[in-house]
């Protein structure tokens, strides 16, 4: 790393808009997001509201795109994500997008894209099937959603990424990117393209947040989410909800805390210093597990406490929520400004990957001269 | 196609710029591009150079694409084709056809990619690998020439083409242009896109013809070809060096006319009043064969009567192509003049398009108040 110092510090990184974001999100990367906006360590960084990609698995609703549009950008807003410091674009309006990922369709094979671990774990999740009449019960795989690689490392190059902030499951679709980037810098002769690197999540809260009924993964479609823009009712009822240890049935029997959701968002969410606030029982979390673990200690009051955690996170990021929901207008016009700023940039890059493919005919006039050097030749 | 009479009848037609053009091109395009053009028949007629076709197997070499852009308009316009009545326009400097592709990669499935007989023949012929491992001697298959159908799709339906002027071959590809039409307008509710008929050959004259080989297809990789551009010394030597019929040793043996190339040609080419100019031992072509199937005709004096039929297309052919050689820059123009009405035209398309996936965000503010509508109710 150290011998890239010298060179622009690029990010790019995003969300589909299908849905409200979620403290899945949250710990996964907006959290984190923030904290690299602020650090000061970056020249640029984007954060691409991925409304093309969302529509390879979602072609025939785009008004659930449309409305989540203005969602996304307000959890984006809400969290801290600070339009001065980051760019919010859409990536639909962003025409070098499309011109980059139908030339880049060129450098990569059906075979490569077949190979793709986190297309085809996501193919099994959305019940695509990848071969013919395997499943009459699966949709066939929308040639969109099987080539949505080369959309991503078209979204990457475009804006000359040196970084992207993502979970270990994102490293294959980076691969693909730099297998992209490699051959047409070296195809077309020229250094245009950037290899970008992925920026893996530092330490294990800020891996992938699991749902609140014990299953892996925060998801929309299981149901299992706690939102961002969720109201104080709402989480309360989710947390009194939670998953935790299904044998740990009377107070005083011994419990689990591996696998326990409460104590997995504890993890994630609790800070020391909470404790003599809101639980001055334990000085530490380990102290709280400890006795947990021994028995004598009721999920209710452990709940209770996650909930006074997480309604810390939440009250802010409600009220600045509630600040920016208030002038939907303001939030149009970020994301419009950011959108033609990121159309601006992104073209530059189309430009110079047209020149290097010589298909700029119409920039100047030098066919007319080659072609008649051509042809005496 | 009594009942479509009312609508615009509108031609989308074009090459790959891979080469220059020859006789194979003239039998089964130009002609009749020509003649469509000057039937008056027809509200518009555009002409795609299709150099992103092209480089869809040739992205490794785009030089070639760019030394053949010119050649190729040069090729039209000595033909007949006329800027004022045919738009030449060139495919890669047309964003929308870009925007598109990406668009309606959703609404067709890798399933159905798969099954095109066009890209199966085609991919055979260009030593592409369909299936993993498959053959260690073939490449693998770009993505990019994998799903040129839909490409194609979105080159056919941004100019709202009803016709397709194309041979039997082209069939699977209209038809997948077809379905994509029809997916689009019913997922999006809008009758914007238009389906296109196919023009198939009206006569036997208007299908391939063979090489001078005798090979079924004339093409530049198999060397058998006659090109527009060839000078008479050139078009003497390939036609006394053409397939005949190897049975006919002698003058006085009987010979074949059927896979005999010189009659194939003759077949294609000559006119009845030509007999009287050139070759008055006979009426007509039916009374030539005769006499070479009975024996006593040479093949020489076969061959020098097509020089004269050839010679008599080609001159003007090759007249007019000089006076367009010494003014490139007015080709040029052509190309560009052309392009940017093309441009014009399938943006209005594109807008369309975005407009009914309500993908347009910010071509007006109403996204704001669909937000506040949705968020209330």
């Amino acid at each position: 790393m150290e011998a890239k110092d010298c060179k622009r510090k690029v990010i790019l990184t995003g969300d589909r808009p299908t849905g409200r974001l979620h403290l899945g999100h949250y710990v996964g990367s907006l959290q984190r997001r923030v904290q690299l906006q602020n650090s000061g360590k970056y020249d640029e960084i984007n954060i691409l509201i991925a409304d093309d990609q969302a529509l390879t698995d979602n072609w025939d609703n785009p008004q659930k795109i449309r409305d989540n549009m203005i969602e996304v950008a307000l959890d984006y807003l809400s969290v801290g994500i600070d339009p001065d410091k980051a760019n919010i674009c859409v990536q639909s309006n962003i025409p070098a997008l499309h011109a980059l990922t139908f030339y880049y369709m060129n450098l990569v094979t059906t075979q490569r894209l077949s190979r793709n671990p986190t297309v085809k774990s996501e193919m099994v999740m959305r019940g695509f099937s990848g071969s013919e009449g395997e499943n009459d019960n699966q949709a066939g795989l929308p040639a969109g959603f099987f080539t949505y690689p080369v959309s991503q490392a078209a979204d990457i190059t475009a804006f000359k990424a040196t970084t992207v902030p993502a979970g270990e499951d994102q490293m294959p679709m980076l691969e693909q990117t730099r297998e992209i980037v490699r051959k047409f810098n070296s195809t077309y002769q020229r250094d245009i393209l950037v290899e970008p690197d992925i920026l893996l999540p530092e330490n294990e809260s800020q891996r992938r947040l699991p749902g609140i009924d014990g299953k892996a993964k925060m998801s929309k479609s299981l149901g299992n989410c706690i939102y961002l823009s969720d109201d104080p009712k709402t989480v309360k009822t989710k947390i009194m909800s939670m998953y935790t240890d299904p044998e740990h049935i009377n107070i005083d029997d011994p419990g689990h805390v591996e696998g326990n959701m409460v104590f997995t968002y504890l993890d994630a969410f609790s800070r020391q210093d909470q404790f003599a606030e809101y639980l001055s029982d334990y000085s530490c979390l380990d102290e709280m597990k400890e006795h947990y673990r021994k028995g004598g200690l009721g999920d209710v009051k452990c709940k209770k406490f996650l909930i006074k955690v997480m309604e810390e996170m939440l009250t802010p990021i409600r009220a600045e929520r509630a600040k920016w929901e208030a002038d939907i207008p303001a939030v149009y016009d970020i994301l419009r400004t950011g959108t033609a700023h990121a159309v601006e940039e992104t073209n530059q890059t189309l430009a110079e990957v047209r020149d290097a493919m010589r298909i700029n005919y119409f920039d100047d006039r030098s066919i007319i001269t080659d072609w008649e050097n051509w042809i005496h030749k």
